[in-house]
């Protein structure tokens, strides 16, 4: 969501050019795997290439044959190393057809194995071969599917880091095992899906109908489609704010008016609305919302502590946001304000002018919506009710004679994970052996609502191991991985299933 | 912009359906044009299908060469007539291109002038042949640029009653006149614009530089291009309100942001905008701006009882709404409202999430649009400064670090013209001749901003004739003039010509 700024300053970071290493913590059957990772180098980028070539934008029905394309071009990239794929079908997807009308089917799930050597440890590999929309003319300076490499070392592309590098990366980790000839110690379980830029819809259902059958005896879950916080200091993610995404809806007379005729004669949706939407939250992020503040976990001294680890600075907020429009003066009030406390957004007004110009319309019915990041121990159920009952007050204290319809739109959790559990370690372990530093253990402001599906239906630990940058610009028109991240996020794969089957 | 809804309550209004009658305040020669106008019926239907049938809209610069050919089919349409009309040509459209990036050019006025048997009077007839835009998509019944006539008399299509169907009115008037051998008792001076759908690019300037040329010994304007204001009273229109539209951009982050990294941090722009809008405005009409009030011209007694004297119920308003979303109670609070007082309208957001379903961004910059309709005495400089000051210092107080720009977008005057001079005389006599009862004397909400300019410019009286209904659905998916009205409106034209020869 961000585009990429000062990339010059990449260079300064030395650390982080990419550039053949010894990795002097490695054994020799990571050295052999590291240094085939390094000469593969151009296959890779190769194979990520032809991924960002195939449009799979999940969102966007008359592409559902590039889903389709995408999930036979993952099997059969992964086939030769000896992963077995099956495409799990999903059926149709509910109320959406293409622009003929035609309905379409879900993207389909890929599940398969990869027997390792045996060490008893079987580690569940998720990830996504959907992506955002992308147009030319939002913004791009390329073809977005066509990735392109930068004289900086950048890989930009639709997808690139969301979630076909990771992805890519994982199938690239077990051909580097593979021509190295060194064993993967650990038995792999494989869920990739089409569908997490849309929901995830079908996931859920899959997990709970697969956990006693292809999902059965894992012990550990790995996910890879989150973000460093910023853009040197590598991480392991341990929590995640939940979202509730709600609308509200006013309708007034009963078509669009024109507002000569009308204006001062009628009660008005979007002035109704624009009252409603000033009384959720103040301009500085307090939520107006009465008692979710009281659900929010206490802050206990050693929670606190662990800001102050964090390798991160109010800078780092700033050049991420591309200018001073920082609530917080210090970065531990910021990164708690976003990993540990609720956040409402507002995101926008369905139904109202929303062009350039100016038209001068009464718009007969208008949506505002909104959502609220979450945190333990906010009940999302009790939140909905808190929502509903402050909107529906809000909007009788106007005393308008139009309606109104406050709904729930989608609703995840939050998840907190234990960062010291066996899985961590392990990747604790080859983020060191890789990087030569001790990663930061982070939580993240975003939500992926699988994660707590995952441990809550496997009961098993969920780890969350990003390899791209907190600038990688994942949904925006300026789309990267940086090659050092995605090679050393190779690398990083590879050290974690070694470390967890040791 | 309203649909017609209790179409068959038409019925019971006798009057109102179409009918051969006999005129009896009518003098020979009238009747002889009225009953030529009943025998074209059937043509005069026909040429407003055609003129229906060329999609000329101009907001759409891809379709403008559908305005040239539209100017062409009157221009062919009236030299038969008598009438000279020459296409003036504007120079190219500021800003626009076609969707190929090419420039083009503004449509032509088409100006011209028909000589009549002489009274001396000279009157200038003012309409336009653009129309607002019109796609099956937007909920037509049926192809929007094929007129369709309905069984309850109804004549359906874009431009039907905006404007095509006065224009081409007055072409009917003449040809009227000319088959029953009777002449038209005034000299005509004709100014056809292409932009009004567009803001008149061209107009005015125009306007200015023929006042002493093409349009000098002008004695009176008539402009036919607003609605009755129910259903079943004609009325003249002797003022309109003007328009002031701004738009408030508050600008933050410098792109847009996913709010689960970013929600929480950072102020956001839509956040703010809820505030500052909600600010402008009560739900139940009441302007906050401070100074506005006080400039509106106070309510005389001889003003207040000209109110009771309309034909207008609040029912009928409610029908207009489609509902009873009404701040008044009584019709009289409900016309001044309309007519007298200044409203607010919040007409939408740009930048914002607008579509169905749900993103969670956080806007980066967003621009609420909203307009005030203008009355009698508002300073229109002043209004601007003071909408200005009011949204600046409410930003203030929100203490965000967001940037705010409140600009002017447009703005027409308001105009208030004299119901009693010849002009407003001559159109009483002729709605009395052909409807048999007074026609009210209203104001309207909306605005039409070259009536005014054609008064300053040329200081002579401006005439507002509308003939087709409230319900016409002017701008609407539903844009229908009712038969009754089509005819009866051509012999009201043809009548008032005759009255202001007299």
């Amino acid at each position: 969501m961000l585009s990429l700024r000062s990339s010059t300053r990449l260079f300064c970071a030395k650390r982080l050019a990419y550039q053949r290493t010894v990795y002097s913590q490695a054994s020799s059957d990571l050295k052999r795997v590291f240094s085939k990772i390094d000469d593969l180098k151009p296959r890779f980028i190769k194979r990520l290439k032809d991924a960002v070539a195939i449009p799979s934008v999940s969102s966007e029905p008359d592409r559902r044959n590039e889903l389709f394309r995408m999930a036979q071009f993952i099997k059969s990239e992964s086939e030769p190393l000896g992963v077995t794929l099956q495409q799990k079908e999903l059926g149709l997807q509910d109320g959406v057809t293409t622009s003929k009308g035609e309905p379409i089917p879900l993207p389909p799930i890929l599940q398969g194995t990869l027997k390792g050597s045996g060490s008893g440890k079987r580690i569940l590999i998720y990830g996504h071969y959907d992506v955002q929309p992308a147009n030319l003319e939002d913004g791009w300076s390329s073809d977005p599917f066509t990735l392109v490499e930068k004289p900086d070392g950048r890989l930009v592309g639709r997808g690139v880091t969301d979630d076909k590098g990771p992805v890519i990366a994982w199938i690239n980790t077990i051909q580097a095992f593979k021509e190295a000839g060194v064993e993967i110690p650990v038995d792999l379980v494989f869920c990739i899906e089409g569908m997490e830029e849309s929901g995830s819809e079908g996931l859920e259902d899959f997990i709970k109908q697969e956990k006693s059958k292809g999902f059965k005896g894992v012990d550990g879950i790995c996910i890879s489609d989150n973000y460093w916080v910023g853009i040197k200091q590598p991480v392991l993610t341990y929590g995640l704010r939940g979202v509730s995404y709600y609308s509200i809806t006013i309708s007034g007379p009963s078509e669009d008016l024109h507002s000569g005729l009308f204006g001062g004669t009628t009660y008005e949706p979007m002035i109704d609305l624009t009252h409603v939407l000033s009384r959720l939250v103040t301009p500085n992020g307090k939520i107006l919302i009465p008692g979710i503040d009281e659900m929010v976990a206490l802050l206990t001294p050693e929670e606190s502590g662990l800001y102050d680890k964090i390798t991160f600075t109010i800078n780092d907020l700033k050049d991420a946001l591309g200018n001073d429009t920082t609530i917080h003066e210090t970065p531990k009030e910021a990164l708690m304000s976003r990993w540990r406390y609720p956040a409402l957004s507002i995101h926008g007004v369905e139904g109202a002018f929303s062009s350039p110009g100016a038209k001068t319309v009464i718009p007969a019915k208008v949506s505002g919506k909104f959502s609220i990041r979450t945190v333990p121990d906010i009940d999302l159920k009790k939140l909905d009710q808190l929502v509903f009952d402050h909107v529906e007050k809000s909007f009788a204290s106007l005393n308008s004679k139009n309606k109104l319809k406050v709904e729930l739109i989608h609703a995840g959790k939050w998840w907190v994970g234990d960062p010291n559990n066996w899985n961590f370690e392990a990747a604790r372990k080859a983020t060191e052996t890789v990087w030569g530093v001790e990663p930061d253990m982070t939580r993240e402001g975003g939500s992926i609502p699988i994660a707590l599906t995952f441990e809550e239906e496997l009961k098993k630990p969920v780890l969350l191991l990003p390899i791209g940058r907190g600038d990688d610009g994942a949904h925006s028109a300026s789309e990267k991985l940086d090659t050092v991240n995605y090679i050393q996020g190779i690398k990083t794969m590879a050290a974690y299933l070694y470390y967890a089957g040791k």
